[in-house]
């Protein structure tokens, strides 16, 4: 039984999963760990997921078994899936629908990768790239109204497996956190006449106090009100909704920005666990194209989220994001080879 | 510095208080922990926390070191404080505001115990009192909104130190998470023309599929909609919406049925970290009297909140509360004392 319920008492919907108690768990203390060898992400072990669902090479050949890159498979555990009948009722207890959605693995490497910061600048693009041709194919169903990409790295981040990874979970509504950025944006449109993240962007410009790094296409800086010690936000400097639309040019850049932001958290803490999403604009219809400005966030987990955050909503960062940027820009980039060092950093 | 900001493009607000990455850490890998021996919260100890703003004892006798039961001080690391000054500041980047505010601990034991379970009825109805006595001491503070009473055990539960204690933080406002449950009661109240709560507890009872104990004073359930494996809520069966005004009988029968609770939770899972909190009206006024009911939420910590949680607010349980209802309802109780079992259990 896999359904989504919503709390009548404080709106929020959860994916009740059964299946999911299942899954294997590489981080697991040894004594509690299913055997999960070998890795079923590394090449050799097609047969140990589901058939893929795309598959990218570096160079547009062929795609075998042998030479893929970047891997796209149904997660095996799915929290959502397509292939169920609709249904919905509602009572004084929640609302119920069917659990009907996507739910994938993109496989960033064919090798056994801990991070992201250990691929090349194309195996990320490549990467970026998967992320958007599955949005834009799960956007074509319309039963569906969203869809998130997501990094789960090492343990304490989430992740189950620690063969690097990321994931795409699309939902038939819109998810409550991008839910309440849209109603933002809209408000905020509303009373500057401009995307509210634009004007954030000049403002922030201007002190450079929260800024780690910045190229043609992007801003990478510590927001203001950072929930987590060193969260960073990449976002493009050109006003834009659609993370689905970036050009290949741009996607180039954004897989080196993420990467080496990536590499100088590591240089900070060594072996991160840390999360990553893009919040893009929901789909079907021309909705919130000049108030939502598409971002990724990426969140060290650093910290532990207990009684008073889930008990009240707010959040306690022991690192000022003024801090957190300073020590990021002066963060060594010597993981970054030399040849893709063409990016700028602005240093302190 | 330490104050609260709020992000513009999210409503969502942070403290920022870079004085708590000095807290000692009981819980860190042996390598990166700091000296926290002997336990401050132990008896003997009293000179390592700051001086006690409250103290109990069992029956009355003037209170001494040597004979506190349960004991208030102020947070020696606190996300808030009260004696700052007021300040307001708003840009395009965020909002900003003194973190004025009260952060106590509640500790709840003379003695090195690590959960609530290990404490006698007794000793968990004097850390209640405790509960009360700190929440209205703090609302005549007219600066202050509301108070969070919570309590965080074991590492992933949050808890730096395992010595069993609670703690309470009172901001200037209503945080996010019960604001949402505040609108939901008052629009449902609007279509109901009665308390939700009320009318769920009605209909949970008459299925009781979900349902974990009950008395004549209190109805344990797992929330048809639960966020966490195991989550176990508490509401008084006759509507209230101040856990401050509950009375003496009551409070000690809260108090046995919590602890038994959790020893249920620890009979499933052995060490089980866990969080719960406290969810009253909000300070001022008669706001919310017929349409709020004041409950304590227990969540067990065994999944992480990973990527797609903190993106998009949803959550994923891979155990059914109906499930969930039915193993807390079976797990033996031999943890409990047996003169203190005169507490009917629903058995399946």
């Amino acid at each position: 039984m896999s359904e989504l319920r919503r709390d009548p008492l404080s709106d929020r919907w959860v994916v009740i999963a059964e299946n999911r108690a299942g899954r294997p768990d590489q981080y697991q203390p040894a004594s509690a760990r299913r055997i999960v060898a070998p890795c079923p992400f590394c090449r050799g072990q097609e047969r140990e997921t589901p058939p893929a669902a795309a598959t990218y090479v570096a160079d547009g050949q062929p795609t075998t078994d042998a030479n893929w890159q970047v891997r796209v498979v149904p997660n095996k555990y799915p929290a959502v899936r397509a292939d169920l009948p609709a249904y919905q009722a509602d009572s004084a207890v929640g609302e119920t629908r069917a659990a009907i959605g996507a739910h994938e693995v993109i496989i960033e490497s064919p090798q056994h990768l801990v991070s992201l910061s250990g691929l090349s600048d194309r195996q990320v693009e490549l990467t970026f790239t998967a992320y958007q041709d599955r949005l834009v194919y799960w956007q074509r169903d319309d039963r569906l109204a969203y869809g998130l990409i997501f990094k789960n790295a090492r343990a304490a981040g989430g992740a189950s497996l620690e063969h690097t990874h990321s994931q795409l979970i699309a939902t038939p509504s819109v998810p409550s956190e991008v839910a309440r950025e849209l109603a933002c944006a809209e408000r905020l449109l509303g009373s500057y006449g401009a995307c509210a993240f634009c004007r954030l962007l000049d403002e922030e410009a201007a002190t450079g106090a929260r800024i780690v790094a910045e190229d043609e296409h992007y801003v990478a800086l510590c927001p203001y009100a950072s929930r987590f010690p060193y969260e960073t936000w990449v976002l493009p400097r050109r006003h834009a909704s659609r993370f689905e639309d970036v050009g290949r040019q741009p996607l180039q850049r954004l897989a080196h920005l993420v990467r080496e932001l990536i590499c100088r958290l590591e240089q900070i803490v060594s072996e991160l666990a840390y999360n990553y999403w893009i919040h893009t604009a929901p789909w079907g219809g021309e909705n919130y194209q000049r108030s939502y400005h598409w971002h990724l966030e990426i969140v060290p987990r650093l910290t532990r989220m207990a009684g008073f955050e889930l008990g009240t909503g707010y959040f306690i960062n022991p690192v000022s994001p003024e801090q957190a940027a300073r020590r990021l820009r002066s963060a060594s980039d010597e993981r970054i080879p030399s040849d893709e060092a063409k990016f700028s950093v602005q240093k302190n």
